[in-house]
């Protein structure tokens, strides 16, 4: 099954806070879908600084992988956290391509409460970088 | 693979629009996880009601399966659809126990603007239901 290296790297990034592994994971051609947002996001640059920026705001808070199901190059990974008392529950839905690259990256969260509160988040973050 | 039988009555269900084969799939104690609220509905009659609901929503439009993940007893689905000109991309992540029978049925919708236009559908509906 290819996704199972591809998943163990992106724990292992997780774990060890080493972010420079997405360089090695991330296929160039990467999409990110946002669970905000309808537009992809094309490329690895932007992929790289939205998955950093999620990075910074979940690992603030007690996030934990509670379901994983992997089928070829597809996984699907489901989390829990909580930000500010707000439950989130979400997926990030994996695909690589034959070398175990990440050529897909989507993110869904429930309830409405909780993306709402991940959007709130992303925002000040995303606003604060682009600040002088 | 536990899901693969119940995942293919599931499709049945939903291509021959026989709402009735819920009864054969569904678990007594299943729980239904909502893509807005953030508590699950307990058990069949509940679970039955909001699948429903979401069915009569979804089978207006063009509702497609892109994405299926599937291990042991789980199973990710992926869907695509468009109310009212708004794009809807959600998952439903499926368990079932040894019998096959559905014990949790949860539902992610991406994006933000998809995820209202489908609360604002489902509460019309589930509100209609209730006028005497």
């Amino acid at each position: 099954m290819k996704i199972k290296h591809t998943i163990q790297k992106w724990h292992e990034l997780l774990e060890q806070q080493k972010l420079e592994i997405l360089d090695e994971i991330l296929a160039e051609d990467v999409e990110f879908h946002s669970p905000v947002l309808h537009t992809p996001q094309k490329g690895k640059i932007l992929t790289k600084m939205y998955l950093s920026a999620a990075y910074y705001v979940f690992s603030q808070q007690t996030f934990t992988y509670v379901r994983e199901i992997l089928q070829d190059n597809q996984a699907c990974l489901e989390f829990k956290t909580e930000i500010d008392g707000i439950v989130i529950n979400g997926v990030d839905l994996i695909e690589c391509d034959e070398n175990g690259k990440i050529t897909d990256f989507k993110v869904m969260v429930r309830p409405l409460k909780g993306l709402q509160k991940l959007q709130e988040k992303m925002f000040e973050l995303l606003d604060q970088s682009k600040a002088p």
